[in-house]
């Protein structure tokens, strides 16, 4: 089924209210989980909407907290975010760090003490709708082997760049650094497909792109192998150690992925220069590597984050695509 | 062969000084790539030195330039390599941009028209060595397809950030966006080796670890597959855009890897707060990453850099192993 922006929207707003979160702070969340729906990044909309209800019953998000400077000295801030909702958190961070770069050339707000911010991109998308390169990142619960390991000890740390363009369709990164989510992992096993190149290792430690055999496992790769790895650790210390807040470890010892550590990263690109430049190269880069030979015949090759674009326009369209099992679970709210 | 760094260092600058660099240029660009052999990165010490004097001889360096600011605004400065030596000019920026991040927290300086820095750690290393936390990255000539393409139109485009620790034992990733450097293929083949994880796609378009199929196809895999390939783009991107200098397309077009374009970001973490909480939690997530179960009997867990660190010590006490023929390339120069 296909729901429309604004009912979506609507319906979370609702529920964000009888939750007990205040009129303002209802809009921003219900908007930034529709927004999510769709740009096509379902695990982080609707689909996780409920786990957030659930996450708010059992007292682990104060829903009217807002996260607060605590200390700033030129361009750096470190803000707590008072274990408040993730997703106004990490929108009212980054536009702090729009802010200082549009007065220092750069911006970095460090975050502590806030909860899960779904999609990490759409805080890139909003410094670059700002006019500003956007760089996150965010730690995450132990969910990933560090390399040579077996056992769970570093997370998957999400990490966002993202260039502006004047038409709005911006060039973003948005990756975890494990190679799969553990939700694509299982929505593979479900569908009986095999994934399309090696997600981890079995429980006899052979490399496998079979999901069944990673979801007994739990032993999921990160990209690169031992790059992942390091590029896990140094996201997770940069993260926490600039805002004073918990790692990855600490994250480990609450009873849910809460309480989390995040850095927001703005740059102006206007000030220094031509300020066309950044979004010249850009375009000539993309069509540079979109007229590569791809290797099958009637490939494309996407640059990054367009296929969201894509998605966004059809969703526009025709309405979000709907799971009926989470979308019911909603309206039941 | 073994020789001691003092010797190294001695005939390095002896060669560059020939090459008609000044004495204080010859001798941070001798220390620079005589550090880089000490700490087991032969192939952008020692080994690299003779074709960087190659460059040197076809006019490709400017050898006694020295990077300029041109624009400057708040914490974010853009300069110009004047096609200087690569090492010097990377130094020298990311001292400037400690010396920002002192002022305003954190600071960032753009570069461009700048050559190969060699190991990019170095500039690492040099802010954690300074108290701060380092992030650099530099665009490279075409040198990967991207994902879905077989030409290579995408740059393996390093990317460093380091951690200060109190005992100088700094936590770093440092890591080119390839799975593997050519020069590992490379020595892979000559060993007749497998790679010890798929590093690309052979002539046919199938998965490989062997590394003399590799070679002959040129299509190396990004780190993470599809993730690497936007990772790529978007540090070439920053790099280019900001510095308003080349991207991995324009170098493309020039006779060798030159006049590359790079960004070197600092944050001083001491600023705000607790000026002990990052070193703090970088020492107890290596603890507690260490203390994972290892997947062999005998596995140890390495932090990021930590080899590093085992191999300088190894070579100060023994002298810095040196090929043979690349030690006689530079005795006889």
């Amino acid at each position: 089924m296909r729901v429309s922006f604004d009912e979506m929207q609507g319906e979370f707003e609702r529920v964000l209210i009888k939750k007990g979160l205040n009129a303002e702070l209802a809009k921003i969340n219900a908007v930034l989980f529709t927004q999510n729906s769709l740009d096509g990044i379902y695990s982080h909309g609707l689909n996780r909407f409920p786990r957030v209800m659930e996450y708010i019953d059992k007292g682990y998000i104060d829903v009217n907290a807002v996260a607060e400077c605590e200390c700033g000295f030129g361009a750096l801030e470190r803000w707590n975010g008072n274990m408040g909702m993730g997703p106004s958190n990490a929108k009212l961070c980054m536009g702090r760090a729009v802010e200082l770069a549009n007065k220092f050339g750069i911006g970095c707000v460090a975050l502590a003490r806030t909860n899960h911010w779904m999609r990490g991109g759409a805080y890139g998308l909003l410094a670059a709708d700002m006019g500003c390169v956007g760089i996150c990142f965010t730690n995450t619960m132990p969910n990933m082997p560090a390399w040579g390991a077996i056992d769970n000890r570093i997370g998957n740390n999400p990490f966002i760049i993202a260039i502006p363009r004047a038409d709005g369709m911006h060039f973003m990164l948005d990756m975890a650094v494990s190679q799969y989510a553990y939700g694509t992992i299982e929505k593979a096993a479900r569908d009986g497909k095999m994934l399309p190149v090696v997600g981890g290792y079995d429980k006899d430690g052979n490399l496998t792109n079979d999901p069944n055999l990673l979801w007994e496992s739990r032993r999921v790769l990160p990209v690169g192998f031992w790059k992942g790895s390091c590029m896990s650790m140094v996201l997770d210390l940069l993260a926490a150690g600039l805002s004073q807040g918990n790692t990855v470890q600490d994250i480990g010892n609450l009873p849910a992925e809460i309480a989390c550590s995040q850095m927001f990263i703005a740059i102006a690109p206007d000030k220094c220069g031509d300020p066309e430049y950044l979004g010249k190269v850009t375009d000539d880069t993309i069509e540079f590597v979109k007229a590569s030979t791809a290797e099958s015949e009637n490939g494309a090759i996407y640059y990054p984050n367009e296929i969201s674009y894509i998605t966004r326009a059809d969703n526009l369209a025709h309405g979000i695509p709907a799971d009926e099992e989470f979308w019911g679970m909603v309206k039941a709210m």
